[in-house]
Formats: structure tokens, C-alpha cells, sequence
């Protein structure tokens, strides 16, 4: 059996919706010797998250951080955790509203993702963060 | 060590909440001879997603239908990605805000899964596509 | 290789947004044995369900369960699935937007949380109920 466990470390993003497939990959060189597995992506971040999603549109990252950002309302008069700024609780609410771990399958030497699946970071903090992700892959 | 890695194709559903447990389970006959594992339940689409939920009443589907369309409304004004229609840009963040990955602890032969949960599909798109299911189980 | 599987019943906890770390560490002893792995966090309900998130801060918790209920409102007049409570539909929604497993690499004994990582328990139901949680190791 096989085991890889690396840690991440992504470039800087800038608030939004950001397709980080190639970077992940990249990290994960050993992937390619797996001929049947199982890879989890995990964010240890929380103001940060993941998803798999459209993996070709800019405009769909747009409409992502329209939607959210109207969903969850930097500034909202009701939340009470605001020392870390405006958008910090809206921050760990989209977080909790998606991934903070995928679990994708291996097969012949890479993730199984759909045709149009691509590994999201979410970065809903203003500002640029370097966000660590622990990869571990089984085979 | 075991490993099971199967393509799962789904029948067809309609835009809508339906479950699928049984279809899950049938097309994973090896698990009944596994005592101790984990099940991976991986979609591989960007406008349809997973869930566990309520295994019992029609209601609760057809409640999480109006609660998902009106939270993420079709053709709301503000999307841009309206290429593919007005349900398309709604059906990825739906599937951003629900589960493209399920794990699943295996215990006597089957999922490990609580009396009233159900593997649930959510299809977001209007019409019925077969939709792909990528299931690992280790042992 | 190694499995551990355990089935962990929390502690019974008021509706709300509830750190559990501790008490799923507590519960999985033989986790400070393994080198390098991963858990998976599973919880067996429809109305409850799990989160990582910010672990210092009880005004994050209040204002989780302030958004949480101000965007699946208790009693809304479109559900129709009403018959166990107001509190009810909303529950189930909410476990949906949530997640229902976690899966957590393990480094050096211990889950390799981030600084500010926490193990959530969501309660969605008024009144407190004892949750089980299927905890599954593989190292």
C-alpha cells in the first residue's frame, strides 16, 4: 500500500473563486504511479474553502462571488464577530457552506474528475492569503 | 487490502431531489462481503450533486426544491454565465453549496448510514441526464 | 495496515453551533498511535450535522446559527413537510448546506487541523439530542 501526504502551499489569491487544479497536481508528482486510489484535499483554513466546479468560464467565478457576497453580506448589521473586519464572520459562513475537504478518486494516475470538474479555492477574505492544503492520497 | 472502483451510472432523473440509495448500493454488490471500510461516493458533474437526508417523505423533497430555487433563483439578473440558460449558472452554485463527495463508513457489508439517511442526487438542471457516479471502497 | 472504526454519541447538545473536538479526540484513543492517515468524521442524522471552523470565538457560533436561521427560517409558509415542527424542514436543509462527513488526514497522532480549526457539531433541532458520529481511521 501507498501512502503520499504533502502539504500545499498555494500562491497568494485575491478574494474570489479561484481554479487551482494544475497548482494541487503539480504538488502531487506521485500521483501518476497510482494506478487505483484515492486522494483527499483538505484546507486548513477557515476563511478559506474548497469545491469542485466549471473548470472553463471566467464568468462563472464571477457569478460565484456575486452570489455569495449577496448571500452573505460583508457588513451585515445582525452578526456580532467583527474585530477581525466586515469580512471576516462572512467569511467563515461561506466556508461552512462548502468544502473544506474533497475526496476524489484515483484512477490511471490521476483524479477521476468529471469533463468539466476543476479543484476551486475559495478565497473569501479581501486580501491575499497563501492557504496551506494537506493533500493524502491512498493507494 | 481491498479496493473497489466503480463507474456508476445513473438512470435519468428530473430537475429535482431524488434518492438513490438502492441504485447506489446495487451497482456495489462487493460490499456485502466487507466488514470494516470506507465507501467514497463521488459525482462527476458540476450542475448535479449529493447529499445523505431524509430517507422517508416525498415532502422533504419537494420542500428542498422551492427552498434551493428560491434561495439561488433561475435567471436572477445579476448572473452573468447565462450562456447555457437560465438554470445553469443556479445548478453550480447549488452544487458548490451541497456535496460532490460522500464518506461513508462501512460496517457489516453496508454503508454505515443513520435509520432516516438516504443517498439523495440533486439534479439542478432542467430535463433528465444520466448522470456519472464514481464509488471507491477500501478494505 | 490499520482500521479503526468507532461509533462516538456526543453529548447532548442545545440547538446550535457546538465545538466537539475534544470530545471526538477523546472517543478515537489509539489516534496518537498512527503516523500518517485519515479520518473520517461521519455523522448518522438528517438534522444535525458537521463543520470546521473557527475555534475561539463564541460570537462565531452565535452569529452561525443567526445566519443559519435568518436564510432557512423556521416555519416558513412554503414548506410542506411541517408535521414533526417548524424547526423541522429547516433542519434538514441546513444539514444539506453543511456537511455531513469530514475527511481529515492525520499527521504525527493527532488530526491535522489547521491553527484555527475546530470540529463542529451543528444542531438544528430545538431540544437537545445525543448525535452519533461514526468515526473511521485508516493508517
Amino acid at each position: 500500500m501507498i501512502w503520499i501526504q504533502e502539504d500545499v502551499r498555494l500562491r497568494a489569491y485575491p478574494r474570489g473563486f479561484h481554479l487551482v487544479t494544475r497548482e494541487v497536481e503539480e504538488a502531487l508528482p506521485e500521483l501518476s504511479s497510482i494506478g487505483v486510489g484515492v486522494a483527499h484535499v483538505f484546507i486548513r483554513h477557515t476563511s478559506a474553502s474548497l469545491a469542485l466546479n466549471e473548470n472553463a468560464s471566467p464568468d462563472v467565478r464571477r457569478d460565484f462571488e456575486t452570489w455569495f457576497s449577496r448571500a452573505v453580506p460583508d457588513g451585515a448589521p445582525y452578526f456580532t464577530h467583527t474585530l477581525e473586519g466586515d469580512d471576516d464572520m462572512p467569511a467563515h459562513i461561506k466556508a461552512a457552506l462548502t468544502a473544506v475537504s474533497l475526496s476524489i478518486p484515483v484512477t490511471a494516475g490521476r483524479p477521476a474528475l468529471g469533463q468539466w470538474q476543476g479543484i476551486y479555492l475559495f478565497e473569501h477574505r479581501d486580501g491575499a492569503h497563501r492557504r496551506h492544503v494537506a493533500a493524502h492520497v491512498s493507494a
